[in-house]
């Protein structure tokens, strides 16, 4: 059945002018990372519930994001997180993920748990604490060059609480002038994120507000400077793909973190709250693919896709695997757009026609060929039953209870 | 000068016709009660930082309830929450409080930090964890019962994350049928205060979500029952004065959790945000002090004002002296406001007129009148200098770092 | 292929246990009202753009949603609003619906147009103007006696722009003596469905501003009101399928105002925006359709399904056909939740597991099934291509330009 | 009684070494623009009611505008709206305001209320349109020439209401074409102003949707070209003194329209619903004056301060007069703050002194200073009594009820 299925989902793609080898063969290419702290206990600040079978180390959470790779066929590389993820050696760090089939991707900057930052990091009024919070950064530019890893993912967790706290310009400055001196410790092949929140931890204002602030500033630093859109990360009734489409417009957008939200910044899983945005997302990209202009192809192809979730009450790593699958889904669906058809609706002004063309492609069920995908890659059909039938889940029973948090 | 400024006050209101022997003797009844949790370390997801003389039990809280009350004389309760103040002997808990000068307050239950209670408290589908939920909220009503408090306040954190993950009937009459046998454990003349909140730790549906769901269950459970507003717990834009308005007019507003937010539950200290908004709800409290019902009237001068805020990088006694400040200060202008004037433009329709003879009230500098009153209730003119000016910043010092948190 | 696809889809659905006849049949019972302000120029304050083909009278409104009801066999009646339908005979305007297939449904009041209602009208301070309104609300249950129709659906626009404009327990007290006096002149098989919104127009406060407040008045009133959601009438954030759930469990749903929003009260085409949470609505209707209490089931089989959406930009009838598909596609797919999983994972805490179970519903691609339907009752299978082909489109153009509008 | 309340305050102000003859200087000199068709009827989609007394013409609003000049001694200028202000020749329209003491402020153009508009002006995919919308900026360009008028100021409706109603890159590369050339038509000393606003009347994305977009926009186009913030125009919870003191450190915000918003763009009367927030702007502003570098002082100092609201159910003349009061009430309690003392608080982090010397300010009743400063310029001491007092709002009851709009 499951062979019909796919068979006859080609036959109707193909009748609608999608070609279905290119379709796959995007879908095979999707690199989607995750995050090693996605592996460990996180929780809100009312509680962090502990499980069993928690990684112990940061060698024990590449252990499990190979475990996630082995499943998916399409999640190469793990971010890692400074000081979450320290070791003694990081040569050896990546050497244990290589040996997975994995490599170290991302390197994230922690500048929100060291005592000292409680008033700010890069922000703060203090030059001592600054020039910490820079050294720290700088720390982060050399592990990522020992793990070989080519991006620099920063969140600046820095605001304040109340109106007066601090002079808001005089911050700005402070946040421009270390960031320079991070952006010329890059090698030329490295790639500078800069997330931005709306807020928390800071509740008045919050240095990098929004892409605006982010996007500035990584204009003001140069090229190898580009925004990261984490899905969470915005006032209510933002139109997310908006900002997207305008970031790769302008040749900088560099990445995402999923997760999905209805509230706040939930990091909920990906996918499970308001599925279409992601779909809405994937469109824009694909669209900008096809730019005439031959940066802005580049800069929608070369978008690092990363996880970033907090996975409060739902076992870790099933957790990450469907997030992938929502990831996979979504984007397979956007692939199904019928482009030419949309662009025609649009340049005769016909709304409901535009419409219907982007969404139609969302009804389609993409799961057989989601399902035919994976076996052309060799990977479980269903990742999610393929890991509870391993025999992992027990396996990692033997690390007890109190591995890794944040 | 403060003389002066005072004297001229006095004239100006005298003129207006506001009765200011009686807005003085409203200020000094004005009981505010403080967070035993309050004066603990306490901060976001990200991190909690502790701070130097923190206490290091409940013991030591009432200390610091204590200090606050002798500083502003109008702070003479102090809540306490189960288990975070847990001691083996409750009665000798009061009995240091009343050593103080201080009563023990509100009762509040924990049903979100043991981990049974990961997927639920009372609202879980495993009905052995219903009842451990059960039982302990029957050992708080024992607690307010050695502790001779006469308020039981019920913060509800169950929810779920996801669609689908619980069957959100079935969650409803769990609840009702718990709340049903704490309620009727409850002796005469206690209350159960119920509070709601918009999500926060449950990110995609809350069990008590709203002011409509708290005044439903608190109709069922009968006259005893009375919701609690927490400042915060709102979506963003609700009209918080027109709940409480609403409430009063329902006989059903038990008591308030004030803090400030900008956000979502940012718990910053009340009145440094909006505070016009804290302000209007004391116009509505204030207008239904003069309803012609007795029983509004009733409800409105029996409402227990408590504090509950997350003093995540304020030092704790400050920041507590502040808030109850605040919340005296908008009280204050609250009860300048000519009501004569206000119906008389409502009556005529007159739009600007009522407005203005609303705020008109706020624009009044209320800080002459505040010395005066603290002058005449023989408390410090100006508490937060005192308290610096008292030893006491200095010899809870000796208490360390790693006192308690939640 | 069509055929082929429809085959497979009821091979799978099978095999998971879903009964397809009742499906279909359940689809097929599934009335949807089209309101015949839909038919009309609607726009936003800045503009109405006028558009040629427009209705001139209620006549041509009933015509235009006999069309739609022709195309698409699943929406029998039309919601009417006094005065922008008045008619002299509404018993002819009854007869005109009949003739065409079609049946008046809900009697819409207008309380917000007239000059005297500026300030409000049942919650007028001047009571001619209350007594004015309440005068309307009883002409609009004699409307509903002539043309035969069961329900009232009140939306109350009243509210206030400032602080202090009026008094909003005096308020309440006017709109509940109002509604009572309505409530009373109700023949026993009629419905009084209360509307709330959040705001607009008014932007201090609303008098009936959330589900809470139209839930405890309808409690108040008495058994044949019930409550009316719009889905566009939330705080952002708002859970829409909890305070459905809540309202059935209560027996206390009466119907739906289908729409889309992104920001405020959009009023877009429903299904267009998150399609996710009108799947999620049904859900929870059809959980509550299985319900042990006869009540429960009894209210969520009878909920009275209507579109209230502004077309600004659209034209009418097509968005209208287009509206009426998008609910059957998110009611089709929530047919197919296999409630048995559901619940076993629910019992089970399998938190992604009953996520997953609902979910997996939302992903069948319901378009074969919706075909095979539309053959079986007779009307076209593409609805909107079928519109596109007949004459209307050009025999409305007859019309002009300057049609009815609100 | 006045005098001595001023007395005192200037005696207290003194103390705390404000310069008050400062002060007064700095307010006198604060010039605030009202607009045009802030004289006008305006309502909500659902209704607009019209009010006996309402200009006819241009002419007759600008005679209300100077009324208002008259009366507070701080609009000199008045801002028009083309085509709402459309005159056969504006050199007399100038000077009819020249001959009141009023100058022709910010010519502001209208591209959304033409037929041909409906789905875009200059981001339209038909390029006859967005010729056409083009033509009209020009003309704008003409007519502020013509006026003597160096401010144009844009506010963009363009914007769709569903995903994949257009290309949303494609309409962006349009603006900034048409805004080009726009920019290219200024005189040297003429500025252009740039609105943006979050959503509506557009539901889905609007082309220039936040402070980021039109940042970005002002930088490309040049020096001429600044961002205008519209407070109504965020995202629920944004911290719009945040963009503000962003905007003032890149030299980029060129003016304000001042309105109050409790939900949406609700176009209230400035100053009623959350009046800290409006102290909090000017804090930043004057915060700002006194930066090192010349050109944000120049920035600071050089800011067009203009009110836009909708009067939906207030008297107009009367409600132009209180916003102008409330915005001179915060900014003179801004003017109060004691920078050097924030600073400090500031510099050695500490939140709470510096959080309450902002505050502080804030809380002073600055009532008797405006006083005196409106005797001093000449003006009477309480504007909205005088204007009831004065013969005008009889005698432009003869205008009778139907004037302008919009």
């Amino acid at each position: 059945m499951s062979d019909k299925a796919y068979y006859l989902f080609e036959e109707i793609q193909t009748n609608r002018g999608i070609r279905i080898d290119k379709v796959k063969e995007k879908i095979k290419k999707l690199a989607i990372e995750t995050p090693s702290w996605g592996y460990g206990d996180s929780g809100t600040r009312f509680k962090v519930f502990q499980k069993a079978g928690i990684p112990r180390n940061a060698f024990e959470k590449i252990d499990d994001a190979a475990m996630v790779h082995r499943l998916t066929g399409v999640c190469p590389s793990v971010a890692i997180h400074i000081p979450w993820d320290k070791v003694e050696d990081y040569g050896q760090l990546a050497e244990h993920a290589h040996h997975q089939g994995l490599r170290i991707g991302a390197v994230n900057p922690n500048l929100f748990q060291d005592n000292d930052y409680m008033l700010g990091s890069v922000c703060n009024v203090d030059p001592i604490v600054r020039k910490k919070a820079l050294a720290h950064l700088l720390e982060c530019v050399q592990v990522a060059k020992e793990v070989q890893s080519d991006n620099i993912s920063l969140w600046l967790a820095d605001g304040t609480n109340y109106p007066g706290q601090a002079n808001l310009r005089q911050r700005k400055h402070w946040l421009y002038e270390s960031l320079a001196e991070l952006y010329s410790s890059l090698l030329p092949q490295m790639r500078l994120f800069i997330e931005y929140k709306f807020f928390e931890p800071a509740f008045y204002h919050t240095d990098l507000a929004d892409w605006g602030m982010a996007f500035h500033l990584a204009n003001q630093l140069g090229q190898q400077a580009q925004v990261l859109v984490d899905t969470g990360h915005h006032a209510q009734g933002t139109n997310v793909e908006h900002i997207v489409s305008y970031l790769l417009d302008e040749q900088k957008l560099g990445g995402f973190h999923f997760n999905s939200r209805k509230y706040a910044d939930d990091d909920l899983i990906v996918g499970t709250m308001n599925p279409y945005e992601l779909f809405l997302i994937f469109y824009q990209i694909l669209d900008a693919e096809q730019d005439v202009d031959a940066g802005v192809r580049k800069t929608a192809e070369n978008i690092a896709y990363m996880i970033d979730q907090s996975h409060v009450i739902e076992p870790k790593i099933p957790a990450m695997i469907r997030s992938v699958m929502n990831v996979q889904t979504q984007y397979a669906k956007a692939l199904c757009i019928d482009f030419v058809k949309v662009r025609q609706a649009q340049l005769e002004n016909d709304v409901l026609g535009a419409e219907n063309a982007v969404r139609e492609a969302f009804e389609f069920d993409v799961s057989p060929l989601l399902r035919v995908v994976r076996e052309e890659m060799g990977v479980p059909v269903d990742p999610l039953q393929a890991y509870e039938a391993s025999g992992y889940p027990k396996q990692i029973l033997e690390r007890g209870v109190g591995g890794a948090s944040w």
